[in-house]
């Protein structure tokens, strides 16, 4: 089975798929759309896509339609397509780190949520970005997340499963609000710590001590705080309510752990840290036999 | 300038100062103490040691004992010399996370902070604890922080410097409370967080989903986590009034964080993300050079 793949965003990771999936011979042709042309320009000449549009209309033919491009103008994408017409035969989808609010986008737009429409989320990505950073493995071993609406198609969802298997991604469903509880807490929540965390570190030290004083801990704790400012601010304000939930079960966490620290209760610091350090040594285990 | 070492308490950290100091050529004779004997015939069947003692009184005749036991039984340790009779000849120091609580005890058991006790903290570690993980390498190019008293002896501290500097530390002084503050930020209060966010995820998410949901930042963020829970309640006790104040700092960051993800303040998002981004980026231009 080959297929018409298309991408409107073409940047690190829609240029990794379109690179992978044409290797695994999954795809015939690609299209691509980007508002930057050099990076078109140039997937065009490495071979990496067939097609390189202006016209959103134009990638409307193709099987498997990718948007690809920042969350943040996800909404007015899929506005774009319903003034042209989303067509029946195409399977719709997105890689974006929220689900439930691009849900309610659609359903706002199309006035119900489109049977073809399946958003999408690779937990894969790299410290580079741009299409020139492809990586034809990027997504090999990794886990998408694919949220189908309660009235999907499954021809388009056996397509699209089709499609991120074959470049080696292990797909596991789920709906989109429990895609957005789980990311909230075990992706979104640390990256906001993080930044909270270097924040409060430029607040209460010394410069000199906040560069030569960094000890076990800080490394690994921050190097997340340099990620994209404007990407995690789309994510929080995409995922406001969940990560809000989570940030206050945090919050609580360590207002306790803060209380046992001040009273002194030494066994049960040592039961809380042991809880902490079996949850993940047993985590860190399913990620080797996974 | 080659010296009798001592050290009390022998895993990784004396075992790997000792074959570090030994190799170096700084060290004529070694002697250790341990509770566990089997730790002690290895290392004198490897060489790292010369005489392995059950008696703290055949320590207090070397040049520089070091204090390389838990930090929970340092105070023990040092009633113990008390009340043998701290020698003036020797120079005293510690590998302890934490400086000021020490030097309270010592006040209180001493009567006054000894002027031959110079407390240390070595910024190094590994994985892997006990005397057979020692490494040559464990302190090459690693900060080790002396916070020598206000009556201290110059030539002591001169021949503590010269001992780590043979093993590849790159020293650097400061008073017990800038450190214990310092550390707090740096060190304690990731550990804190990392704890924290474990026990939230096992609370607040389903087995399956902390075991194969696991995401971008979530491996970084946790891996300190599994870090040794009897040493972390001996360093959160110890240093109980600093770190509560880092986490207070911290707590504030992160409610006014929520707030501006609450009331969707985009701008200001962005603004907070940058300024953390660009404290971490400054940070590890630093690692690099320094």
């Amino acid at each position: 089975m080959t297929l018409k793949l298309g991408i409107v965003g073409l940047g690190l990771m829609g240029g990794s798929l379109a690179l992978a999936a044409r290797q695994q011979g999954v795809c015939y042709e690609i299209y691509a759309m980007d508002p930057d042309k050099a990076q078109l320009d140039w997937a065009l000449s490495e071979g990496i896509i067939d097609v390189a549009s202006t016209e959103l209309a134009t990638l409307l033919s193709v099987d498997i339609l990718v948007l690809a491009a920042p969350m943040g103008v996800l909404p007015r994408i899929l506005q774009q397509i319903a003034d042209i017409g989303l067509p029946e035969s195409l399977c719709l989808t997105d890689l974006g780190s929220v689900k439930a609010s691009l849900v309610d986008a659609a359903v706002n737009i199309f006035g119900e949520m489109p049977s073809n429409f399946i958003p999408g989320h690779p937990i894969a990505g790299a410290e580079k970005s741009g299409v020139q950073a492809s990586r034809l493995d990027l997504f090999k071993n990794r886990k998408v997340v694919l949220t189908p609406p309660a009235n999907y198609r499954p021809e388009k969802l056996a397509l699209l499963q089709h499609l991120w298997q074959s470049v080696g991604a292990r797909v596991c469903l789920m709906s989109a609000h429990e895609h957005d509880r789980v990311y909230a807490a075990t992706s979104h929540l640390p990256h906001v710590l993080a930044f909270a965390f270097m924040n409060t570190l430029c607040k209460t030290l010394e410069q000199d001590h906040l560069r030569y004083s960094v000890a076990g801990g800080f490394r690994d704790f921050s190097r997340i705080a340099a990620s994209d400012p404007v990407m995690w601010r789309d994510i929080c304000l995409a995922n406001a309510s969940a990560l809000e939930q989570s940030i206050d079960a945090f919050s609580n966490e360590l207002s306790a752990l803060r209380e046992q620290i001040h009273s002194g209760q030494s066994d049960a610091l040592v039961r809380y840290f042991d809880a902490a350090r079996q949850a993940r040594l047993d985590s860190e285990e399913h990620w080797l036999v996974s």
